[in-house]
């Protein structure tokens, strides 16, 4: 995951509390770290830091800042800890002046090129692909001092997924990767251009969405001009990760088209057709299934309710419970409400089943709490392969779908049954078919033999 | 509103940590600031902080707490400012030992109990009824060393609404006032007792509830003994807060013993009844109006869709907008769907209108988001008269309902029609006719002459 | 110890900020928290924490504050720990308006007092004198309206020290104890009063000393007008403290007229006196040796070097060693320099002995060094019994010198010679005879029976 | 300015904690920042933060670093402003491996260093003379695989003054440059290896003094074996700076075989000798002039007192005063002793003069507290030209001596006389010829033509 947001504004107003209104909006793609770096076409200040953006950013670092090019960045909880190192954008010194690199998706060949990089002399500071593009950007910047002959130079050895925003002295400079993994979009107004990893943050900063930007899609602005590119590597065919549509995304944004909450609707109802099962009511695991849950009650009219009350207010400074008060723990976040449950068969939707631990302490709480029976439902298909394009999921041996069947996952997670739905549903749902479906068929968008052979490590992304 | 949570381990178990997680399910109830007090039968320890639980309290602080006898409280915001003075527990130095009172509800008399105290002798170092409680206590019990009949002494003085509990020596004494204004439930397990404000802090702590305790009631636990008491003044008949049902407690709470949730629901349902409107989409204004909208689409058939999304992560913490970023600010809390409401006629329902501003600002937020009718429905009668027993309305003035039509009163949000709960539908809603409906229709349970006198003053509370 | 300033404007200038700049120059008084409580003749604001002054104070603090009438306390560090609750001024609501009381000594008969209170229903949420006081002030104001009255017959039932200052409504009113313990005095500048524990609180603020205050004197500033009475009990002679010239006070203070610097070096003086040592250098133990030392070498000829460097860093937040790393910690602080040293006799001169841990800590870390001989010389005569009044000392038994001749005392500390200033010399040096001289004597000047039965027991003292 | 410490442990101790002591002995040298990076062989671990040794550390962040091979770094306050990427140690995560960098002084020439780096495509996060030696080592080692051979390379690019640690794998490296401005010693205890800016900090760990490291030396420690290498551009003749002598270094230390606090004394003494005045009173301006004046005392007789006390409480948190309260700011720092100044003829040393803005205040308020004469003394000579080797001066401009006579001096300083060291006085003082006296005299040991066409910049440094 991770967000992005940028603004350039061609008559120099500061956009420092903008950038800043549109991270807000995108801070369901990372809650581990934010920041912002901001240039005023010579110089760039930044500041970034661990934890939310209104923790991140008071009214204090916001004043620090000024510029009229800005690009931020929300950063995804990684195995890699909180290192403030990690945070982006990645701010540059270079004889070719400052430039500042927010990015979103992963590289797949990037500890590849960062041996490369090192052999030439080369140091990294942190561990980011961010970096690793930024040194790149530079080696390229010393052959030609093109910017779009550099950075299509620099795309030319990237091999993954990559929407990023780059601020570049006087020039902000937005990439889609050629195979459009990951959503970014554009809007404008009042002659400010706006780039967003989701079309909700433009709502927020009341902006009208113009375009997405295409796969292998260079947009450069400059002064008043925005000019688009070609990347050299383009593919003909999109990949774009259903999980935005599924889970990731906020279902007021719309990807490439099409709307979130619509393609979430369409799910619940497909997953009602594709299997008909008798229950006294449908209930999401809240928040991710309701959506689901609301298609599927439209589809079959068996009435939905929420059986689990979620606590508003569970954050990340919760006190993790003791070994002997572990049981209280999921409770404490979702609490099943008895004489909705008592006695009831339940069709019970979630979005998905990754290691299945979880899934398992919810289904027996509802279990527990008296229900007569559990049709646990989920609103995408198995997931049977790991991803390398910017998703912390499990390696192969991990995933509980890898390898069982439906029976066998439903007795492990102890519910009565056990419904995925179908790749044909979930292309049907979102009506496209330019989907990377890597992690439910196995079938890579992009040459990644380089991760394969580390099939059991657990990949660090973002 | 304030959440209170207490906890008596007749075998001395250390019961902190589970106060802690108690106060976590009533964070609804305030989140102002929490406090913790615990006792081992002789001393008292306690801690309190302004912010919410997971702020105020981190290991080091829970650590440092020891005890069988425990109570905690979270604070609801008022006018007063965040004073850490304000906080509760309040615990006492005396000479009959150290004591604790948490309590949640409003003394309308307390400006009167804390001048007479004053005239003899007494000091105050809060602004809270917590403290005139205290002083008032101690001074019986210097008549009297049963604390049965001190505390019995105490609420004949108190008029008004007091949920509360206290540690005293090697006691919990939990009372709820004669008219039981707020809730006030008794769970039991490995014959440990648990009081709290709402039967959900119970569930998460995997504790049956085993009652409500009864308006007028004083429950003394003592060892492994449980007594029950009259209050002197206990009335004929409750009068209790029917927006507890309304909005305050969480939905997977039951009080007095109807379910919130169905409440919820069936107000949703009678709505629908009393006025039959046409409308392409009903709508919760999220969060409070989901279940009234679900319950709105069961009767009438009409879809249900949430137009509006909320910001999961907007917190206390949020940086202003300036003046002219003002109208982002109902934005960044709620983002409109333009597929979903384009052209549309659209039901919203909401809890409640206090002033209206709020109201105002969504609608008319909505109308430009390209609906074509917006009609705005209340799950609840009008607000006609301040509350005096524990809310933070607004003066008589203040409300928008307290002298318009409902045509004025649509006219003046932007809506094309209101619709309010009738005051039958209410009591039908919750199945109880014993009800404090005093801001519905300005009878009120007790003597609230001393506070209509200053009509027009903004009443502080908790 | 402790410290408190006041100042008190009629033209109503606000005085926060000098009264900040007042406690800064008292900090030496007091580290463990501050306070400042500020009327402006109706009402009173008040902050407090625990730390430094400008720990506690940062400009958003002191932007709160605003009045004409104000007083500021520093609190000396005790065994009850770091509790803001016993933190001053001690801030009061009742019907007599509010009052503040900041005081510097310790009352020995609270405990008795407060029991008193307690069985009059009085109750107390701190542990402080200051609250003791400020019941029995208000217990004084419900019998009389006449607050000088009311003083006084507080002041009848107070035995111990205690030099204080209260706001009360538009007065601020300065006591100091019959027996004038602790120091107080006054300045004047442009018609404002200021008061303040020692006089170089006045110079910081650049106000010139107008006169101490006198044991058993109280002063009432209202408007313009300054008036003084004496207390009902006010003793014959006084008996202040006369450590406060020996080690409390800052040199560039005077207290009762008498120049605090000037006795430091007469200490010197009349240590080299009344003994003959013959020595290669004279060094302090810094800092509070420094001037005891100017003063030997001057008589003496000996040349004066500070043979230990004291690390000006060191603060309260240092990681305390392991039990491994112990023998670093005093080197830590204190430096020995070990070309001054080698195969040198050092006369060391400390300001007083308590328990002879860290002198014998000093000594021996000093002869590792290479010194030839040692001799240990104090700028006080021996401590032989516990205060009473105010200074955390240590009971009988602890007292290194209430039961060792000096060549035990050398022995244990391993010096090659002990001296300490004799009673006489100590009257000589600060040049009057009306001084407490309790903990060396064991002479106390009022009824300490209450306490000496607890002869054994830690006393509590601010 | 800065510090440095080191410790490499054959047998593998932890020695985090010990490096922790030595960092809190020099903090004198730099209380901007500090950090400690500390390796077992393999990986680097590294903490660093804005503040004090104790702010930046606590036990949790110590508890997090383990190894045997540790360096720290105390920043000074520079112009450049508390960033966090300008602390120390600088760590290097590169194809090499990691490595650690901790350096004092300034390099003359880094702009074109880097400037040169930036051509050949690196770039950099900070601006600090640490990365720029970081890549110019990576890029040696691209060449070499002999660090030795790298290291050497890479001080034939250095010009200027650098005292530095390095952990690389497993050996520890420490360099003095060639002219070896700024200390560097060696310790040995135990078999472990210890490098420290000053002696001090080994006196702190109990660790004996072993050796200065040589100007122009590099030692290279790796298991039990210590290394010594000549740097191909060793000097000749050392030019050590003579203000860490004068003012920067701890008086218990020794720098190249001599006692900092002996040349101290020694100016005093010949401060007396070149000048013979006639006063009441030697005073220091403290706490820098308090050595100067006690050797001036020795000299001549005149009594020493301190008229001035400084309050041992400002911290950098103090709250700067408003523009009407400024006069109290030097007051609140140095309060002058009203009954030691009076119609005294007062002679006060200082150790320096940079801008004469301070000294103007001091003297001025000596002079306003009744000072019959002041004769202001100085343990240094003139400085007439900006250091570029690691001091934070001023530019030519700026220095009050650069165009002024000593009477125009004490004129716009307020005093009756000035007396400045002369430079041969202070080569006696120090007893050593072999120093760098470029602010003195403008005879810059090394090639600063670089700097001097930016003579009116001011410049950065550390």
């Amino acid at each position: 995951m991770c967000g992005i947001f940028g603004i350039y504004s061609p008559t120099k107003n500061n956009i420092v509390k903008k950038v800043y209104y549109g991270l807000y909006a995108l801070q369901h793609r990372g809650q581990e770290g934010a920041g912002i770096a901001v240039g005023n076409g010579k110089n760039i200040g930044s500041y970034k830091g661990v934890g939310l953006v209104p923790e991140v950013f008071t009214n204090k670092e916001l004043q620090n800042l000024y510029g009229h090019i800005g690009i931020g960045h929300v950063r995804y909880s990684t195995t890699g800890g909180n290192n403030i190192d990690n945070c982006q954008p990645f701010v540059v010194n270079s004889s070719f002046g400052n430039f500042a690199i927010s990015h979103n998706g992963d590289i797949v060949n990037s500890a590849l090129l960062r041996e490369e990089l090192e052999k030439n002399g080369h140091i990294f500071i942190s561990t980011t692909d961010s970096e690793v593009i930024a040194q790149l950007l530079v080696r390229e910047l010393l052959k030609t001092d093109d910017i779009v002959q550099a950075m299509k130079n620099v795309s030319e050895k990237l091999n993954g997924a990559y929407s990023m925003l780059i601020v570049y002295n006087d020039m902000m400079i937005a990439v889609r990767d050629p195979k459009g993994f990951k959503p970014l979009c554009m809007g404008m107004k009042n002659g400010e251009i706006y780039f967003s990893s989701e079309s909700c943050a433009l709502d927020i900063v009341d902006v009208p969405l113009e375009r997405d930007i295409k796969a292998g899609e260079m947009i450069v602005v400059k002064g008043n001009k925005v000019k688009s590119y070609d990347l050299p590597n383009k593919a003909e065919k999109s990949s774009t990760c259903m999980f935005e549509y599924v889970y990731f995304a906020r279902p007021d944004s719309t990807i490439d088209g099409i709307s979130v909450h619509e393609v979430r609707r369409n799910i619940g109802k497909i997953l009602a057709k594709e299997n008909n099962t008798d229950a006294d009511v449908v209930s999401p695991v809240p928040d991710s299934g309701i959506l689901f849950s609301q298609g599927y009650t439209e589809e079959v009219g068996i009435p939905y309710k929420e059986v689990l009350i979620k606590n508003r207010y569970i954050g990340r400074t919760f006190i993790l419970p003791t070994q002997e008060e572990r049981d209280l723990a999921v409770r404490l976040k979702l609490n099943p409400v008895k004489d909705m449950i008592k006695d009831k068969k339940i069709i019970l939707i979630d979005d998905s089943i990754v290691r299945g631990t979880t899934s398992k302490k919810i289904v027996t709480m509802v279990k527990k709490t008296g229900a007569k029976e559990i049709h646990f439902k989920i609103g995408s298909p198995k997931i049977v392969s790991p991803c390398f394009y910017g998703i912390d999921m499990a390696t192969k041996d991990e995933l509980i779908a890898s390898s069982r069947t439906d029976e066998e996952i439903a007795e492990s997670i102890n519910a009565d049954s056990i419904q995925y739905l179908s790749i044909k549903g979930l292309i049907e749902a979102i009506g496209r078919e330019d989907l990377c479906l890597a992690c439910l068929n196995g079938e890579y968008p992009t040459d990644v033999s380089c991760k394969l052979c580390n099939n059991n490590k657990k990949i660090k992304n973002k």
